[in-house]
């Protein structure tokens, strides 16, 4: 009998590792999920599967679910990955774990540094002990150098670095970190995913993003307007030079996104090098479109402040996607009302989220 | 009695960091050198200083070197630091510490990200734990963007990031994780020096420059040519459009480098948040002038072959020194015949090193 390869899934417990695990189970792929629980509801007891995975479990079938290890840690510390490499083989790792906060970021940004970019370094350096080197990793739009509107839409071929935030330094330092370690063992294929605006839910409603505090983006922070759970919506800006003022976007149904993870999978073996791909519709909606929008879904007006811009913030950006569509066989197929009525569905069913 | 205030210097037995002690000596400052021994020359015992540290002592006198204490580390050992900045009151760190080779940062890039990174990262957060929050940290011109003859002399403004080495990339990365941190707290006080090509050695003849293996650099290698432990120097590349078709370069001598930052500790109180600084004559020098002005200097020709150019290599490098002069009052004093004069003179009384 041979061993079952595995897919090591960091940060699972996340918004877009766990829709991602969904779409991997479904195609009878293993996965174990390291996740230490600092950004996502956990369970009750240490041993006890987080609300989130068990939820995974509620969608697929228990002959795919029961294909899913849960371990609770760090996706840096060294202890509990030797253990995972040891007792399981695993083929690749899609690397999603990491804090995420733009803001928190320019607060602490030696604990971005320490964790996002010290712990990828840690994981890197285990794989490399165990002979496993594919990744999927886990990159972000904001690894662009600020972009002007000559820039849109952006290529994969657009300047990066000279980022905004220390977040987005970490994602961009990372992106040269496996470049670099590609360009010197050429048995390392790394494919690097740069998301745009990842929102939505699965459409079951079962499953979706549950922030911890005080939402940093738009959509969750307007589901939560929805439920009450906030005032109102403040608006930064509008008179941006866009078709109605205000910012403009290009947000992703986290469906599309989790697939865009395993048609990556699909051509990871192929691959040589590091090669990163923009993830996004190529479409651009302001935030009143995307707020009329889930208002439609909601069936109701939702209330909202008009205000100053923030620093920091750029008028518009949207992506060109064509090299996924050409090399990974990957288009974002959803709509906005799409998006729209999965994550109203997620967040009326669960208006806390998890803790539901 | 007030308790001393020491300057941490990491990596101290290497060549920019043992010149600069003796300045700091000199300026009657205390130092705490910690220094693991990976890239420079030991003492028998592990208890014993190193052979560049004892030369020191040499060339300052007792009552000013004995404000010397050395610890065999790692500055980036958590351990090590918290009973460094337990036991004694520091003031500043100069962090010099950190691995060098471009070409071996190519093939080991995870060694130079973890090491030089990781390790920087780790003594940032020892210094934040301890209320240490100056730094003077050594960078290099090739955190620059690679420069095309417009961008000639590279001021301070001049783009950055984008390196064509993992070691320049850890520079880069490091300067912007500094750059993060003083924003993010104000306390804190970093000074970036930017080092362009550092020859030569003390005039004294006791202390230079001793690479392990074959020297990465022009000058180091020239020396060893003279005293015969290489055949003869490759020169790479005699097409560029320079004066004489060879590489140009901003060489400045290793003493005035070290008096830059004993400049630069003069100025730290007073500044605030990240500041960079080039350290440089502000004149370009070719291959050939330098071949020239060392042979001169040892009295007779020195052999070379003239081989094709190197990849990555560019044509020309030189700074404009002049914020430095403006805001740290230091300037480059020592000439090319005086950098090739003191180079010879270590390097012909000690043909092996510090091991001679």
């Amino acid at each position: 009998m041979v061993a079952e390869e595995y897919v090591l899934v960091t940060g699972g417990a996340g918004f877009i590792g766990s829709h991602t695990i969904v779409e991997l189970l479904e195609k009878d792929i293993p996965v174990i999920v390291v996740d230490n629980m600092t950004n996502a509801v956990g369970g009750k007891e240490d041993d006890e599967l987080p609300p989130v995975l068990q939820r995974i479990k509620s969608i697929v079938p228990p002959e795919k679910s029961q294909r899913m290890v849960f371990i609770k840690g760090s996706y840096g510390d060294e202890e509990i990955l030797a253990k995972i490499f040891t007792k399981y083989k695993v083929s690749s790792v899609m690397h999603f774990g990491g804090f995420k906060a733009v803001g928190e970021s320019k607060k602490l940004p030696m604990m971005y540094y320490s964790n996002n970019l010290g712990g990828s370094m840690k994981l890197i350096q285990v794989m490399q002990k165990h002979g496993v080197t594919k990744m999927i990793f886990s990159s972000s739009a904001t690894v662009y150098s600020e972009p002007g509107p000559e820039d849109l839409p952006l290529t994969e071929k657009c300047p990066t670095g000279n980022c905004t935030c220390p977040y987005a330094s970490t994602k961009y330092f990372i992106e040269n970190m496996l470049k670099d370690l590609c360009h010197a063992d050429p048995s390392w294929t790394v494919i690097s995913l740069r998301y745009f605006n990842p929102v939505g839910a699965h459409p079951s409603g079962s499953i979706g993003e549950d922030p911890k505090g005080i939402p940093n983006n738009l959509m969750p922070y307007i589901a939560q307007v929805a439920v009450k759970r906030r005032s109102h919506l403040d608006i930064f800006g509008n008179d941006y030079p866009t078709k109605d003022g205000t910012g403009v976007r290009d947000y992703v149904h986290i469906v599309d996104l989790a697939k865009g993870h395993t048609a990556a999978l699909d051509v990871l073996d192929q691959k040589k090098g590091f090669v990163a791909y923009n993830l996004g519709t190529g479409v651009g909606t302001s935030v009143l479109e995307m707020l009329k929008c889930f208002s439609e879904a909601v069936g109701r007006e939702l209330p909202f402040k008009m205000c100053d811009r923030r620093p920091g913030d750029v008028a518009e950006v949207y992506c060109d996607p064509s090299l996924a569509a050409k090399e990974l066989n990957w288009r974002a197929t959803k709509t906005v009302a799409d998006m729209c009525r999965d994550l109203w569905s997620f967040q009326s069913k669960n208006p806390n989220g998890y803790a539901s």
